[in-house]
C-alpha cells in the first residue's frame, strides 16, 4: 500500500516524506464505525466519525493536562467517572472545531450531541464519549452534526478503520493506524487504533486524538492500569513543536467479543504479559506516526538521553533537546551541529556532569569527556546527517537513568503551514 | 542616524526591519576602548574589543545559569570573587568563538589571554575579564588574539562605543547601544552600554553579551544590588527562540570618574533613585534591541500577563506565550489567532481561571470571560496585526500580579539563518 494523498484537512498539502503506508486493519469484534459530513470544512471531506461499541465494553482514557482544556475533554472525564468506564457504547469524533474555550455554550453543545448519540444507540448520554479537533475558540455547531447521525447509524460496519483514520485528520498528510495481536489465556485477541495530529503536538497525557480498541475482555480498572504507564513511553514521548493541545485525548476500549476470551479483572494477572507488549507496540507506532507527519517534517529523529540522574530528568533533557529550535533547524540543514545539542542539554536545568558529556550520531562519537571527540570526522558526520532517520544519543554523566523521545526537524514547511496566511 | 548595514557576523544578511539607529554615545569618563582583528572570521571585520578601565573601577556581573557554561564565564566568576569586584582594570571581548565545552584547554586559553591583558595594563590577570561569543565546542585560539593586543593598546580612545558595538556582533544585523544620564547628589553621571545577540536568545540571567559602564562612584556591593533585580525586568524579560546561551554575560562597571561625584557604598542610599531608573532604561533599551534583531524577526511584540497568582507565575505564562512556535508563526502571518494564545496560556502549568480569561490586542478585546468577545471584529483585528509593533495583554483571572515580556515572530528568515546550510 502506498500512502494516501493529503486531501482531508488542508487541500494542497504534500504528503510527508516520512509517511508510512496505512496498515491492513481487520475488524475488531464488537466495534462498528461510520464516517459522515457535518460540513466543518468548506471542501468536500468527511469530518465526522461515529463508533458503536458492543454492550459491556470497558473504557479507560487519558486526557490533556492543559489548563484550559475543552468541552469534549470535560465531558469524557465526567462521563467516565459516572459510568466507571463500564458499558460504554458510543464515540463521536469531529474534525474542524475543537470546541475549546467556548464556555457553558460549548458544554451545552456537547451535551446535546451526546443525547442524540444516546438516542440513536439506545443508551444514556453518559455512555457516549466525544473527541473534537480543530480551531480553538469556535463554538461547536451541533446542529450540523445531528442531521448526519441517522445516515451514519445505518452505514455502521466493522471494517471501516481506514475511513475512520481519514475522517479525523486535520493538517495531517496521511492517515495513522496501527494494529497488533496477542494471546490471553491462549485465546488470540486483536488491538487496533487510529490517531491524528501533526502540529500542536507535545502530548502531556495523550496525543491530540487517538482511540484504540481490542476484543479482549478487560475490566475498566485493568484498562486504566495498562494505559497510564504505557502512555509515558509512547504518546508522551513524542513532540513536534512543544505546543500542547487543549483537546489531547486517548481512549482505550475493550469489547470482550473475542470468542472464548477469559475476563481479566486484575491488572497483575500474568496472562496480560503479551497483551501489554502488543498494546505498547500499537501506541508507540501511532505516536511515531504523529512525528512522521509533524508539520513540515523532513527528518525523523530519535533522541536518547543516557546516564541521567533519574528517568524524569532524562525525559526533561530529551524534551529540551527535541524542542530546541536551534537543534531542529540544524537537523533540517543536515548539519551535525553538536554544539547546539550541548546548549540544549545545558539549558534543561537538570543534573549533568560537563566533563563526562558524550554525544553520538548513529554509532559515531561527536563528543566525549566534555569536548570534541578525537575521532570526530566532519565528512563522515555530514554524510550521516543526510539520512531521513537519525539516531542521537547523549550521555550526561550524572547517573544511570535513561529515556527516549522522538521528534522531527523544523523547516520552512512548518512556517508555511502555520504562518503563511497571506500566500 | 540610519541603521548601519549588517556586515560583521554574516555577510549578506539584511538589516532587521525593526532596527533602531545607534544612539549618540558620548565618552564615559574612565573608560577607553579599542577594536581589532584576531581573524576568527574569514571576511574582513573587527572581532576583538579591548576596554581599559580607570584605576579603582568597581564591577558586578550576572551570568548564564546554563549547565554547561563556558570558559570565559567561569573566568569572570572566579576573578570577580577574587577581587570582590574592586579595581577591575580590563575587559576583552571576542566574537567568532564561544570557547564553550572546551574542557581544561579552554580554561588555559582564557588564562593566557588574561595574563597578556594584565601585562599590557600593568595589573594582575584577575583584574581583567573576558566575554566570548560564537560557535560552541571550538577551542579559543589565543595565539590569534595576543599579537593584536599591542596595536589595540596604542589605539585606545574614549569615544569608540559605536566601534565597540560593531566588533562584538555575530548574526546581529545592527549594532546595539543605549545611554542615559542621571544625577547623584546633584552631580550628573552618564550610563552607557552595548549588547549583542540575535539568536539563542532567552537570557536567564543576562543577555548573550552586554556591558554597561558609568562614571558614577559606586561600590561593587552597590553595583551588584542594583544589577540583580533590574536584570529580571530587562534582559531576562526578552526571548527570541527560547534557546539560552552558554555564554550569557552582563557586566556593569563604575569608574567613579565623574567630577565631584560622591562615593555611594550603601545600596539603600536615597541618592540612587534617579540612577536606578536610568540604569533600568539603558538595560531595557538594550534588551529590546536584542528582540528587534531577533533572527528573521518582522514583528516586535510586547506580551503582558495580568491578574496572575504571582509575579513568577505571570513571568512563566508570558514566557510560554512568547516562546510558542504556533503563537509566533501566527503573528508572522498577521493572523489574530487568539485561540493559540489560549493554548499557550493553558500549557504553562500555572494557576488560571478559564472562565475569567480575557485577551486584548492593542485596546481591542478578542476574548472576555473565557470566550470570544462580543465586540470582536475580524476585519479591525486583521488591520491591527499588520503593525510592526504589537501589544498583547492577557488577563488570566487568578490573582493580582503581572509581568511583561518582549519577543518577535517566527518566520522563514529564522529557518534560513539557522537551517539553510545547503543554500
Amino acid at each position: 500500500m502506498t500512502p494516501s494523498t493529503a486531501t482531508p484537512g488542508k487541500p494542497g498539502l504534500a504528503v510527508s516524506p516520512l509517511a508510512v503506508p496505512f496498515p491492513l486493519m481487520p475488524p475488531v469484534a464488537g466495534v462498528e464505525m461510520a464516517v459522515g459530513r457535518a460540513g466543518f470544512y468548506k471542501h468536500d471531506r468527511d469530518d465526522l466519525l461515529l463508533v458503536r461499541l458492543a454492550e459491556g465494553t470497558s473504557c479507560a482514557g487519558v486526557f490533556t493536562r492543559h489548563g484550559v482544556g475543552s468541552a469534549p475533554v470535560d465531558w469524557c472525564q465526567v462521563a467516565l467517572k459516572a459510568t466507571g468506564g463500564a458499558n460504554v457504547r458510543g464515540l463521536l469524533v469531529n474534525a474542524g472545531c475543537a470546541n475549546s474555550f467556548t464556555g457553558k455554550a460549548g458544554d451545552a453543545a456537547v451535551e446535546r450531541t451526546m443525547a442524540s448519540v444516546g438516542e440513536a444507540f439506545g443508551c444514556e448520554p453518559e455512555q457516549a464519549l466525544m473527541m473534537s479537533t480543530g480551531v480553538i475558540g469556535v463554538l461547536l455547531d451541533d446542529e450540523k452534526i445531528t442531521p448526519a447521525l441517522p445516515g451514519m447509524v445505518t452505514s455502521l460496519r466493522a471494517d471501516a478503520w481506514a475511513d475512520a483514520a481519514r475522517a479525523i485528520m486535520t493538517t495531517d498528510t496521511f492517515p495513522k493506524g496501527a494494529t497488533a495481536t496477542a494471546q490471553i489465556g491462549g485465546v488470540p485477541v486483536r488491538i487496533s487504533g487510529v490517531a491524528k495530529g501533526s502540529g500542536m503536538i507535545a502530548p502531556d497525557m495523550a496525543t491530540m486524538l487517538s482511540f484504540v480498541a481490542t476484543d479482549a475482555a478487560l475490566s475498566p480498572a485493568v484498562l486504566k492500569a495498562l494505559l497510564t504507564p504505557v502512555i509515558l513511553r509512547t504518546m508522551n514521548a513524542v513532540t513536534v513543536d512543544g505546543d500542547r493541545s487543549t483537546n489531547d485525548t486517548c481512549l482505550l476500549f475493550a469489547t470482550g467479543h473475542a470468542k472464548g476470551v477469559p475476563l481479566i479483572d486484575d491488572p497483575r494477572d500474568p496472562r496480560l504479559g503479551g497483551f501489554k507488549a502488543a498494546l505498547e507496540s500499537v501506541l508507540l507506532d501511532l505516536a511515531q506516526q504523529l512525528v512522521r507527519d509533524g508539520e513540515g517534517a523532513t527528518k525523523f529523529v530519535k533522541v536518547t538521553i543516557k546516564a541521567a540522574a533519574s528517568e524524569a530528568s532524562a525525559r526533561k533533557i530529551a524534551r529540551t533537546v527535541c524542542e530546541s529550535p536551534l537543534v531542529k533547524t540544524a537537523i533540517a540543514g543536515e548539519d551535525a551541529n553538536w554544539g547546539r545539542l550541548v546548549m540544549a542539554v545545558g539549558r534543561a536545568d537538570e543534573p549533568i556532569v560537563r566533563e563526562k558529556i558524550a554525544i553520538r550520531f548513529g554509532d559515531m562519537w561527536a563528543a566525549r569527556d566534555g569536548a570534541v571527540s578525537p575521532t570526530y570526522d566532519e565528512a563522515t558526520m555530514s554524510a550521516y546527517m543526510k539520512n531521513a532517520e537519525l539516531d542521537i544519543t547523549i550521555d550526561v554523566g550524572a547517573g544511570e537513568a535513561s529515556a527516549t523521545m522522538w521528534t522531527c526537524d523544523l523547516t520552512h514547511g512548518y512556517i508555511s503551514i502555520n504562518g503563511d496566511y497571506r500566500s
